[in-house]
């Protein structure tokens, strides 16, 4: 990025935290660390493909703001999520003064984040901003949201007689450890960046491994 | 164990387990498949050294009955839940016929191995049975437990910009990451039998890979 640019972005920065921050509740798994952690993963994204020329400060924007509705898992409109977050966030950002010509670009990227949405990623922008997301939710980090939103949601860790789910449907909303395969697995195939899709085959071998190791203390106890 | 006391246990087992369940909420990290592996790191334990002399049947009740009173981490009478587990197991155990000789030792090794309470564990039962339990709070099912429970607590999953400490007191009611250091890296020096030792050792040695790990990642968006 260039001198001006990170002028923009630093000025930007404080002022779409403060946006997510005066909305988010004490969902540790969706806090604003969260929020830094996927502009991080963004920033790399955007660091190891400038040859895409995604605006850093749509980018920024959506990244901060794409949590900004929050519905919960269990709830039948978590599908509409992203899309009410688009709406609350372009209102948010068009009253503090962000540019204009931007906000459509924003409102795609948020929409275009959601696993359950399901929507195409039609820019440079919404494609890093899916991706830097999704990363959050591979690795170790990814690993103890995982767990802690189970605890949140009142599942269970594993399925007591076959955690591995080798004889019975995947149920990753009764079980914890079904999510690696359910969910988690697919992800790095979905991927829209080769640099975030490399990350993500990294971090899903290091979730596997502890799925057999997980297994391995689990049925020692059948 | 020869085959008159399997017999005994096998009797036994679903008893202690009716008991168990009968008094259980819906805590994940404290359900059944928990008492299936303590029970299960205990009879590990018990063949591991025979020579100890173990009575099973003390240790199976003991391994199905340590939680049977919850009070919640945070309550100031956490201290004194191991004691009302004893006393609402042996009331339970003598209800059922249990064999009334074998109460006291039930009791022991219940109130003895609690975290909270620092009992000294004075028999081979109360030793296994305390050794057993925390083998269940390392390895990668302790670490799922970990952060499970912190999701229960709503608690966060680590300090935003010191994850690892290095500048601040641990806080493990706050940041469920500092509770590896805070608590579970004291549990092998703990340890009361030998093959527990070995094995709480190398779990610990994942869980704190897992910390490095999970750190890189959290810090990279500081």
């Amino acid at each position: 990025m260039t001198d001006s640019t990170n002028q923009v972005i630093a000025a930007w920065q404080p002022r779409v935290l403060a946006i997510a921050t005066a909305a988010s509740d004490s969902d540790g798994a969706h806090d604003s660390a969260h929020l830094h952690r996927v502009w991080a993963n963004a920033r790399a994204l955007m660091a190891a493909a400038p040859e895409d020329n995604a605006d850093p400060l749509i980018v920024l924007a959506a990244c901060y703001l794409h949590d900004l509705v929050n519905v919960p898992k269990t709830d039948p409109r978590r599908a509409q999520a992203s899309r009410l977050s688009a709406v609350a966030a372009c209102a948010a950002l068009a009253a503090s003064g962000f540019p204009a010509d931007l906000l459509d670009g924003v409102a795609h990227a948020i929409e275009a984040h959601s696993y359950s949405a399901a929507l195409p990623a039609e820019t440079p922008e919404a494609r890093i901003v899916q991706d830097a997301d999704r990363l959050d939710a591979l690795g170790a980090v990814g690993l103890a949201r995982l767990f802690y939103t189970a605890g949140r949601m009142g599942s269970s860790l594993a399925h007591g007689a076959d955690p591995l789910a080798l004889h019975r449907p995947l149920d990753d909303r009764s079980y914890a450890l079904d999510h690696i395969v359910a969910k988690l697995a697919a992800l790095p195939a979905m991927m829209q960046t080769a640099a975030g899709r490399a990350l993500a085959h990294e971090r899903l071998t290091g979730l596997l491994a502890f799925r057999e190791q997980f297994a391995r203390e689990w049925s020692a106890a059948a």
